[in-house]
Parts: structure tokens; C-alpha cells; sequence
């Protein structure tokens, strides 16, 4: 039994932590073994998890074993599993061992690296770590990297940086009510991310302000047609601010073409930011450098290990050719924050919108240390085979089709039996997603390109084998088989 | 010896997790107990952990074993440690014990909850166990919560609502050359955290767009200048959107008046936003209740249950009243995050800025749970009673004296020998703070007020005791009477 709080002992004793503790990661080690036998997908029905929770707090402590029991009980039901092997929707991760410890460690340090001084430490392994995997990406030296929770804030930091630059005194002014200041705009394509657009709302520049480019028949983003945007909104009196491009687009990791989209944007002197989230960890793989050429002229990128490098969530790196400037955009020292040392070391807050800061380094240095380059890269390369393995069974599966080329390690395709008429192909495709995923034995997610309904199977789980994607194949085939034969036979 | 991986054992065997989660087990309990064997503040210079890690990432797989004695060689030594009940800088927070297996237990499982499809329990959790802390606070029932990282992003997201509630289209058009949309303005205290600031940067206001309003000698906003500032814009053209008050100011816990500040914001049509990042836990306290008059006007209050709940760090929780607009203001759902549920339950993603998000309420549950609202409400009350010690003090000693009187749970102090002149007293301190933290009994941070420099004590880690306080007090004589003896004597 835990004994309620008593003065001087809020906490748990050593010996109370360390069983706890132990509980806690039996459960795990039983829990990443026996991952394949939970359904994928969530079984439960809206309302379900939150009927089956008090309504209200409880005013006693209680017994920490209770509290284990009603997880299990309770919320493990109403878990999605992303943590399984056979998770291939949106884009899989990885809470991977040395991943979890980590996290571990950094809750039970429970730094904050809002300053050099708050832990000295923290910040220096962000910097060393983020040098790494720099060097991993062989991105030139110039580019520093600080981690943020999500893309979403790093691209945000990205573009305000990007606002910045074009020294219209924003920082200080704001944008509204100024004579002189002409509409703001930016470019990305119209298969970029939908964080993108948040931010660009965010930073007031609205949804108006950001030009989503077409693309071509592989979803990238037509360079003639950004030229040509550009041209216009010069002429119409607008100041373009930058272009947003993507290496591994969320639908179908398409990737831009970047060198020539920096070549415009050094000519027209605009900032490039680079999405690489998914895709980026791959720079570091010779053979898809060709893929990459072109993002080392970048003002800004956004790779997250916290994607496709085994990281538990959250992990978002950007790096920054110019940090000064995103320094310039976010730097503020109220007096309780002046140090000392201010002036000869990287305060990290400087750096984007949080002040508080986890020491999220310290799960990157860990799986850095644990798998090496050369094991990274090797799952990465497996990942990649096991995609266009998959791709090939597809491209010769009479019924299916692929809709884009395996670029990286996802697979988008489409059910398309010839005796279906086309407009019904749409909802099959629906139905199919939805009866795969209700097996419980794979997730897979689905997106829309040109009006086609289109399944993705994204793989980049650490613990994913071949077994698990032909798992997943041999399921799609049952249930389109099935549709087929209900609905249509 | 760890083994490399091979092509369908990327990841350790459950024997290996197992195995080394027990030794960092170990090692925490090991380390929570002996915290205070350690120096508060790292005592390391600028490049030194840095000058200790290898420059590059290794190629191959490391040994855990290995990677666990370099983080207690290398890193360790460069902590500052946030988690030692004798940490009292800046705000004192908690890693605790049911707060950090919480962590270990989201990295595990490794769900991002950003739609409710994607685990319904994260989503519902969230729900229930930020209703649990609404009640617990009790404010009203139509207050709903969303947790983010940190108040810095809680503030930027209740601010951009603010920005949206005022019909302007700014989602849609943006803020720039726009014909007819005036400057915008924002309302503050001169006493407000930077966070504030920095959001208004972000959003477009700019730093002239945000008003600080001057306070009272108690450092409170002071009403009837954020009156004078509000009827000042509107006659010179401006478009006020919003007042930001905070219960519980960063350097001295001052209280701005919320019920006069709230009748202004009704009388003009402003959005409210409350920081009560810090202070706000203590709303559960019938004697604190009449700091908290008004705030449950509020359309929007910030608390971080990571600050003064015992919860590891990150772990902010925005209240809103007008859920809807904050929705408005975020909400994106591109074809890829569409789900056949979505009409029928609630996908965090669409309240904040960051797409990806952290089981983040399952430590707060843990927590919650553990510790009871009772064990909560003794805890911060018995850090209250320290702090009134502490005052009581302070106030009967010759030589140092109270800036500002303790209105929570930290103490604001100053070194004021007689015999000094009012020149070289804030040097005087600034030198006490440095060599109080250089003993690493203690660690304390300042502030400056009105000119003077002060010392800030901030009590809130559970493990804190009467005995940590009191050698802090010890301390912090002892530097000041070896300070007048070396010094001036």
C-alpha cells in the first residue's frame, strides 16, 4: 500500500521508486514483446475511455498499483498502437529502447534548458548532437540545428525568421495599419504540409498570403509555375517573403525540386525553408542524395528524428543557415533571465517560441550512440527495401495499382478492380481502408491526389519485418477480395 | 555487450529493455534519493561538456552499458539540478516520482494524440483529467482545456484567439496592406513574462503593439492606467484585441487586479487571457480564493501543472471559455487527417499550433492520482507556510530585507547593510546571488525591481523540507556577512 503524503515525505522513497519502476518496465518489456498481438487501430467507441474515468479527482492518494491496474484496464483499450510493428499509417515511428530511457532520464532530471546556466549540459549536447546528425545529413557546417517539439514549430520558427529577414522592422512595428507595407506573401506547394498553412496564419501573414503552387504528375512542385507566381505578386504590388519546399511530401513523399527552387529564390532574394520531417534522415544515404540536391543552399530545414529516426515523440530538429537571424526574430532577456556568460555562450530560448525547454537531446544521443550511422542507415535501407518490394507486388497485382513511385518507404496505391465503374471506385477504396484497419492486424491511412482515393502504408518502424508488410498485403488482397465478392460480385 | 543489429532485431530484446531499464531504475532512485549530495548549479564552464563529447557520431552500435557511464561521466557533472529540493531559482518545480514513470510510460507507448482516432484514450484522458484540474480549481464548467508544452505556446494560442475573436479575418487574409484594418494593440503589465512579448512578435502585433501597462508599488497592473491606455488607442485609431493579466507575476508573484481588468474587457469587447502559469494550482485554496476574484471572466487562463503540480516538465494547460474561437483560430484538416468520426468527438490537433502532441496527461493523471487534491493542497500549502517563514525572517533581520511581501510561495530579498552606499548595493547583491550559488548548497536567481536588484527564493519541489529552506536562509547570511567583511569591511 502507498502511504499518503506525510511532511517531510511527499515523494516516494528510493525503495518504493525502484519497485514502481520495475513494474512499470516488466510491463514495457512485455509490452514491445507482445506489440503484434493488440489490434493496431483502437477498438473503442467515442466516449468509451472517458465513461470508464471518475468524473472527478480523487481527494485521497492512491495506492500506485491501483493506478497500473486502471491503465491496463482502462486506458490501454483506447490506445491506437504506434509503437507496433504493423503500424503503417500516416507515417510510422519509433519509441525505440534506448529512445524510452532516455525520456526516462530526462524526467527524472527534469532540467530545463531554457539557458546554458539552467544545465550546462543540456544545451552542449544539444549543439554536439545536432552537429551529428548534421554531419550525418552531410549538411554544410554553416547550418545549426535546436530542437523543438514538432514540425509544425519548427517551420513556424522557420518562416517567422523568414519574416524577419526581409527587414520590414516586423519584430518591432507589427504587420497591421502600416502605411507603405505592401501585402506579404509565401510559396509553397499545394502537397505541403498542412502546418504550413497553419503558421502562416499564425504569423499573420493568412491563408490569402500563402501561394500553394501546382504540381506535376509526380506531385512536385512545378518551378515554372512558382516563377511565374512570384512574377505576378511583384507586379501586383505584393513582397513575396519565401518558398517552402518539401523532400517527402505527407501524401506521397514526393519531393520538390529544390535546387532549382533555390536558384529562384536566390534570385528573387527570398528564404528557402526546407520540410524534409519524414524524408531528411535519408540525406545521409548516398544513393538518394540525388533527392537532396540543391537543400544545402536552404536558409532552414526541418528533419524529425522524432519521425523516421527511432525517437520518441517529440523530437523536431531545424536547422538554420542564418541562426542570427532566427535569433533576431525570437531573442528576448527580461532582467530574472541576464547571466553572466550570456555573451559567450548559445542560450537556447533565443532561439524560438518557448522558453521552457526539455532536454530532448539527451533520447537522440542515446539512439545515436546505440545504433550507430552505420545501423541507422541500414534499417533506413531495409525500410526502403521492404517498400519497393511491396511496390513491385502492387505494380504486378492485376486489381491494384500503384498511384505514385516508392520514393522513400511508403507505398500509396489504390484498389481498382477493371469491372467497377470509376465512380465507385472512391468509396471502395474508403470501405477498403476502413475493413483493413478494423482487423486490427495492420493501420494503414489513406489520402486524396487529384480526386482518387488512395491508401498509404508507410513503413519506419524499428521492429517492422518483411513478415509484418507481407502481413499487411495479404490483408489488403482478403478484403478487397471480399468487398469485391459482397459488394460488386 | 550489446549486439549489433541485425535485419529483424533492430531494437533490444525484451531481456535487454528489461535489463537496462532496471539499472537506469536503479540509478534514479539512487539519484532522487541522494539529491542533495549534489551542487545545485553546475559547475562547469562554457565548452566543457562540449570539449567532452566526441566531435563526431559514432559508425557503430555502442554498448548501453557504455552510453550509461558516459552520461554519468560527462553529463551529469554539467546538470544544474532542477529536481533537487534545494533548488529555489526561478520557479521550483517536480519531477516526481509518479510524474517520471508517467513519462516512462508515453515513450513507450509512443502515441501522438493529435486526432482522437489516433488514440482515443489520449484524447479522452486529456479531456477527464483537465476537467479533473478545472474542478479542482473551480472554474466554471464551461472552461475547457488543451494541453501544449509550455505557457509560452498556451499564451501564443489564447493570443491568436484573441486576434480571431475580433472578426477581423486575419485567419483568411493575413494583417498586412490591408485597406481599412487598423493598427492592433494588445495590454499588458510591465511585470508580465516575456512570453507575452514574444507572442505578440510572433502574431504580428509587434512589440509596439503591446501596451505594458505600469503597476502599483505592489508591482499589480495598474487598472486605471490600462484605462487611460485603452480610451488613448481607441481615440488615436488603434484596435485594442486583448489584456493579458497574470496571477502570479514572474519576479515578485504579484496579482494584477482580474475582476476590475475583467469589467474593462467586458465594457470594451477585449479578450481576457490570465497567466497564471505559476500560481494558478493555488486557486484551490478557499484562503487564496479572493487573489483569483474575476478570473473566472476570463476567456482564456494559462497553468502549468509542470511549474507548481509535481508534474516533469512539459505540461501547460491553456483553459479556454470559448473553445470554439480558439478552434477557429487553428483548425486545418487537410484530406490525409480526415476521419469518419470527426464530427462527433474532439481532435486536439485542431486547438494549438503543433500538429504532433505527447501523451502528455497521462503523467498529470499519475500524478493527480497519487497524490490526491488533499496531498496537493498540503503540499502547496506546507510550501506557502515555508515561504511565510522564511518572510517572518527576513523581516526581523538587521540587514536584509523583504522587496515585496510573499504572496505565494516565493521570497524577494535584498542585502542592505547600512554602512553601504545605495551605489553599490545592487552590485553587492548581484555578487551574494553569485557566490550563495557557487557554494551549490542552494541555488537562487534575482530579479531587478524598480532599479533595485533582489533575490528571489522560490519554493515548490515536493521533496523541498523546512531544513532546505533553513539552510538556504544559513547560507545566504553567511555570504552576506563574509561579502561586508571582505568587501567593505
Amino acid at each position: 500500500m502507498h502511504t499518503p503524503p506525510a511532511p517531510s515525505a511527499n515523494d516516494w522513497s528510493p525503495e518504493e521508486f525502484r519497485s514502481y519502476c520495475q513494474q512499470v518496465s516488466d510491463w514495457i518489456a512485455g509490452y514491445l514483446a507482445g506489440l503484434r498481438s493488440y489490434p493496431v487501430l483502437s477498438p473503442v467507441q467515442p466516449g468509451q475511455i472517458k465513461s470508464a474515468l471518475p468524473a472527478s479527482p480523487p481527494a485521497s492518494p492512491e495506492p500506485f498499483a491501483q493506478i497500473l491496474v486502471d491503465f491496463e484496464r482502462v486506458i490501454l483499450p483506447g490506445i491506437t498502437h504506434w509503437n507496433h510493428p504493423r503500424f503503417f499509417a500516416y507515417f510510422s515511428i519509433t519509441g525505440s529502447g534506448p529512445g524510452i530511457l532516455g525520456e526516462l532520464l530526462a524526467a527524472a532530471l527534469n532540467v530545463n534548458a531554457m539557458l546554458w546556466k539552467t544545465s550546462p549540459a543540456a544545451t552542449e549536447m544539444e549543439e554536439v548532437v545536432l552537429d551529428w546528425l548534421r554531419q550525418m545529413l552531410r549538411l554544410p557546417e554553416a547550418f545549426r540545428g535546436v530542437i523543438n517539439d514538432t514540425a509544425s514549430v519548427s517551420s513556424l520558427c522557420a518562416m517567422a525568421a523568414a519574416r524577419e529577414a526581409a527587414g520590414l522592422q516586423v519584430r518591432d512595428k507589427g504587420l497591421s495599419g502600416r502605411q507603405g507595407l505592401p501585402r506579404l506573401c509565401m510559396y509553397t506547394s499545394e502537397q505541403a504540409h498542412s502546418s504550413i498553412e497553419k503558421a502562416a496564419i499564425v504569423l499573420g501573414i493568412g491563408q490569402q498570403g500563402l501561394r500553394k503552387i501546382p504540381c506535376d504528375h509526380h506531385y512536385r512542385m512545378d518551378v515554372e509555375a512558382l516563377a511565374q507566381a512570384i512574377r505576378h505578386d511583384i507586379a501586383a504590388g505584393y513582397r513575396p517573403l519565401c518558398v517552402i519546399a518539401t523532400i517527402g511530401t505527407t501524401s506521397t513523399t514526393s519531393v520538390d525540386p529544390v535546387a532549382a527552387i533555390a536558384e529562384l529564390c536566390a534570385a528573387h532574394g527570398l528564404w528557402l525553408h526546407v520540410d524534409a520531417a519524414y524524408a531528411g534522415v535519408t540525406a545521409m544515404l548516398p544513393e538518394k542524395r540525388d533527392l537532396f540536391t540543391g537543400w544545402e543552399q536552404a536558409d532552414s530545414i526541418v528533419v524529425n528524428p522524432h519521425k523516421w529516426l527511432f525517437t520518441p515523440i517529440d523530437c523536431s530538429v531545424l536547422f538554420c543557415r542564418r541562426p542570427d537571424v532566427l535569433r533576431q526574430a525570437f531573442s528576448l532577456t527580461p532582467e530574472y533571465l541576464r547571466t553572466a556568460e550570456q555573451d559567450q555562450v548559445v542560450n537556447l530560448m533565443d532561439y524560438g517560441v518557448s522558453l521552457g525547454r526539455r532536454f530532448r537531446s539527451l533520447k537522440l544521443w542515446m539512439v545515436m550512440r546505440s545504433l550507430g550511422t552505420s545501423g541507422i542507415a541500414a534499417v533506413l535501407r531495409q525500410h526502403m527495401s521492404y517498400a519497393h518490394r511491396l511496390g513491385d507486388l502492387i505494380a504486378a497485382h492485376p486489381q491494384i495499382e500503384l498511384v505514385t513511385p516508392v520514393w522513400f518507404s511508403t507505398v500509396v496505391f489504390r484498389f481498382r478492380p477493371p469491372a467497377v465503374p470509376e465512380e465507385t471506385v472512391n468509396a471502395l477504396n474508403a470501405r477498403l481502408l476502413e475493413t483493413v484497419n478494423h482487423t486490427g492486424a495492420v493501420m494503414l491511412s489513406h489520402t486524396v491526389l487529384r480526386g482518387q482515393y488512395a491508401l498509404r502504408l508507410a513503413i519506419g518502424n524499428l521492429r517492422t519485418t518483411w513478415e509484418d508488410v507481407e502481413l499487411a498485403w495479404r490483408t489488403v488482397q482478403e478484403q478487397a477480395e471480399k468487398l469485391t465478392t459482397a459488394d460488386l460480385g
